[in-house]
């Protein structure tokens, strides 16, 4: 614990800051009511409304309580086996707005954990009012990192020397024969990356299968215009961040080159061309077996763990529309679009109105095309450079670096901040955005696209936990469309004739391509299709919040639906995301595998629930 | 400047302390000295004994004068031009010993520059003893990084718009056809590719060739066993650290892993598989005519600059000994040898005793082949632990980390002890050495081999700067020597027979393999190689001191021969040396290309004199 300065007796001086003393005063008190397993008095200790988020601490489970009734419920399920010791502060306490921070460290029987608590006074006491506690490391299972890094040379002369190069090649070799990964990863997209470096890290036997030829395909492949909507300080990946020089919105296919070599430095296992066709899960044996062709050659897996990477978007929405079948243009989704270089001087139909949407509509229109928009409902857009001084400079940013923000600070204050009441937080970066953006607002709606913040005014982020959808992240398209440059039409599509799209309201919008920028399902539909439809419906619907607004429908979930954590399906895992959380929640993930590769009980608190089934 | 906290008036506390006055009273009066043009006054606050060494700052050149009267001398040629001003301590100056160190930052007309001062006191008045001025940057042609870094992605929409991926591609085919490149690198190990890199960062046109198939191929062909004898605290390359996963003394192949990444992601244009077979300079145009051939088909290149990064070793010593033509086995230098594989039964002889003999003596042993060593000289041998620990802990290491030694400020604490007086420095870190390793020094020489210290007992690093050859870094093999598990002779090598090698004293040493570690020759063999043995002489010797010591005659140069500055032959460089090196001073190599490139005035003080020819 960092000391504030202490002065010999007799020297004037300050003792330790209010905040310190407060922050200190409330963890000694804290500990002292665990220690005695006195949960009452623990709990008693939250504020009437307040929230505590684990991850992976106290319940092997991401989990949110809330106030001191669900505090209890919780320390009386974990206490007695999590046994948690020595809180202390990770830097002096600060206190503003009446909130006493504080960044703390503890203990539990098997790990190390790092955590970020809010106090306010209530009732003349201070209490807590957010509480985080993360799992950090498992005792003797540290990364070897730093101090505890690996030696590399084996000094000295062996004559049964294997080198490092040998002992890749031996393992490579091995994978998938006399070697099983105790972990399945499919995808290998940032998120199977992420989650391949830390397995490697933490020595648990694992592989990453993906379909592509190359790691970092799977941006490549998209569209050629595209570049990340995320700026570089949010995106790092694990252990290795970019560097200084690095683009604030990466082209995808410097992303792309920076995956494959983060892969390959990472030590990464990782068999490119590589596709799953079916799993199944063997309860007796505790484990899955799984079918897959490897460069076109089938072979036969059995990992313990499966991991689905395979994109938090899910399976492509393909709307079926009468006369799909006559129309004589080009028609395909979204993601299937093979870019704008085929279409200049084409007519081009795109249907939706949210990010994909509105990339291609400006792709094509670069390239000369005559294209028309089709919006179905309506979508939220900010301007890049808006969301990125408004709704992440304080975190991710080079002054947020410059105020001594580091990454894992950033994600753990990110982190910290409860679903239940993020919208309430999100809220005034949205209306400076309005207030800032005016003008561009005002254009957009006069040439009549329908705008909207979401339900309540929290704006993109919280559509994007809620539903993953409904937004633009303007990077000049939308420009277009309140110019007038690419056409607007309203309404759902009645039916396509042999060239023409019509909409309800009977509107011919003539068309040699159609896209489908429709969206995507839920993630378990890769369950359904790789393992079956009845395991993808004991897993339920993926993502999402349980906000009860549009596309999350309630009850409250606390956390985001199945994601990064134990599942109904025994040993079925679900991990994606942006690069910040297949960055962030990597590691949970990671540590919970890892928990159960060293035989760690991992008894999980409130195992998610089943609402929805897509 | 870092500010002390000052008080108002009348509180009571500190106000700077002792040692940040007097060296912001130092500074204040050297600056107005400058100012003045006063170069005597300024000259007369340097101690009677004190090293000046300027990194491109004052000089255009790599240079270190001595005394008041080299610094009056450096400043009367040079200040005007050089208009320098805003001398500013970096952050509060410490005292230790007598001796006041302070970090300074500077600017002069074209750039800014950060220093590193050590002040004593001398006939009452502070001067100083050790002054380092190093140019950072060039104003205008600041670094794109941290605030300055490119957006990457274009935002807006623009029907001309150029993807990352079509620029790069179109780099790459006009490289050498209609683009010609301003700098030519040949040579791609670590050093072309950092110089590489930051040629890019600044916008300066550049071509980096190697003849190997891929980047990291330098390392990769190596002997199998190969680590970097360096920790990895020394080996960064810019811009980009090695992650904390890395271990401390990396595998050849994983370096070689990371080389290429590097190139890649830092956008590095590399041509693989490519040679360089001849150069002239024209002396009319003031550029070179390069024929290089790639992929088997011959190019012209026309650089303006071109870059020897060949490496520091220069051109392998094969010594000519009668009997070469009847030997009947395999005999090569060690730059060839293929590795162990082939030799387990076989009678071995290497020939020399240092690093490349030892490397190959350990790994032939280790393969169950029967190996002799036939010293010729005596030779430096430090335990790798024990040089990782007392020769670069305070700077180059976790504990240095941990104490907020950055790796930029230590390259600069290293770059500010001046040659004259390093071995000073150094002897009292190999006399600790020796005394923690007394048993493994005593048990080598009861096996008979002749150790040394260096000249003046100075130790490894010492010889890697003056001579580049002449020591072990003892990773395991010199105990094979101390144990005679690899058998040790003595003396020159007077010929071969059909199967043994005879020394001069008669001794026969049958043999299947001889492989001669006889060392590399100057760097400037490369040049009379690529260009022509005038040009060679013209340059002179390359590396080294001129610290009359052996193998490296006086007289005294004050700085490395002609390496990282101008030589006697206009627009040829060398660059090279260990990963430090390459870090550290392709920087300096960089900003005097680039000052170029941007058509800056760049007047050399005190070239490169010629004293050796090899």
């Amino acid at each position: 614990m960092t000391q504030t300065l202490e002065h010999p007796t007799g020297t004037p001086g300050p003792g330790p800051a209010p905040a310190d003393r407060r922050a200190r005063a409330w963890f000694a008190a804290f500990e002292d009511a665990l220690t005695q397993r006195d949960t009452h008095r623990a709990a008693g200790m939250f504020a009437a409304t307040s929230f505590w988020r684990d991850l992976v601490a106290f319940t092997w489970n991401i989990t949110t309580v809330e106030d001191p009734a669900g505090v209890e419920d919780l320390l009386e399920s974990t206490v007695a086996g999590v046994d948690p010791s020595r809180f202390e502060l990770a830097e002096p306490a600060e206190e503003a707005d009446g909130v006493v921070t504080a960044w703390f460290t503890f203990e539990t029987a098997v790990g190390r954990g790092r955590g970020l608590a809010r106090l306010r006074e209530e009732d003349g006491q201070d209490r807590a009012w957010t509480f985080l506690t993360a799992l950090h490391e498992l005792k003797g299972h540290e990364e070897p990192r730093g101090t505890r890094r690996a030696m590399g040379a084996e000094h000295g002369a062996d004559p049964d020397r294997t080198t490092w190069l040998e002992a890749r090649r031996a393992e490579d070799e091995a994978m998938g024969t006399t070697l099983q990964p105790y972990v399945l990863v499919v995808g290998g997209g940032q998120g199977g990356i992420a989650l391949g470096a830390r397995l490697r890290q933490l020595g648990v036997p694992a592989l990453v299968i993906d379909k592509h030829e190359r790691p970092g395909d799977q941006w490549r492949h998209r569209y050629k215009s595209l570049c990340l909507h995320d700026p570089v300080w949010y995106d790092h990946l694990p252990y290795l961040e970019f560097p200084d020089n690095w683009p604030v919105f990466a082209p995808k296919d410097k992303i792309g080159d920076w995956l494959e070599m983060y892969t390959r430095v990472m030590e990464v296992p990782y068999w490119s061309s590589t596709t799953a066709t079916s799993a199944s899960y063997d309860e007796q044996a505790g484990g899955w077996r799984v079918e897959i062709e490897r460069d076109g050659s089938p072979v036969t897996l059995r990992p313990t763990h499966l991991v689905m990477a395979t994109g938090m978007s899910g399976k492509p929405n393909v709307p079926v529309v009468p006369g799909q079948d006559v129309f004589r243009g080009e028609q395909h989704h979204s993601s299937a679009h093979p870019g704008p270089d085929a279409y200049a001087g084409k007519r081009c139909v795109v249907i939706g109105s949210n990010n994909s949407a509105f990339d291609i509509c400006g792709a094509l229109w670069e390239h000369g095309a005559d294209v028309t928009m089709v919006q179905r409902s309506s979508t939220h857009i900010v301007k890049s450079a808006s969301l990125m001084e408004h709704g992440l400079g304080d975190l991710y940013s080079e002054r947020a670096l410059e105020a001594g923000m580091t990454t894992e600070k950033a994600d753990l204050v990110f982190a910290s901040l409860p679903y239940r009441i993020m919208h309430e937080f999100q809220i005034p970066a949205y209306e400076k955005m309005a207030e800032v953006d005016a003008d561009f607002y005002e254009r957009l709606e006069k040439a009549g696209f329908r705008h909207d913040w979401g339900d309540d005014g929290s704006g993109l982020f919280m559509k994007y936990l809620r539903r993953g959808s409904g937004y633009y992240i303007d990077v000049g398209s939308a420009e277009l469309v309140a110019d007038g440059e690419v056409k607007l039409a309203h309404g759902q599509v009645d039916h396509l004739t042999e060239d023409t799209v019509v909409l309800e309201d009977g509107t011919e919008l003539p068309a040699d391509l159609v896209v489908y920028a429709t969206g995507y399902g839920s993630m378990n539909g890769w369950a359904a299709d790789l393992i079956s439809q009845e395991v993808a419906d004991r897993v339920g619907k993926v993502w999402g919040l349980g906000s009860d607004t549009t596309k999350d429908p309630g009850p409250w979930e606390g956390e985001q639906r199945n994601m990064w954590k134990p599942t109904q399906q025994p040993h079925l895992w679900f991990h994606g995301g942006n690069l910040h959380q297949s960055r962030h929640y990597s590691l949970y993930l990671a540590l919970q595998l890892k928990a159960r590769h060293a035989g760690l009980d991992t008894p999980t608190y409130h195992l998610q629930e089943v609402h929805h089934l897509c």
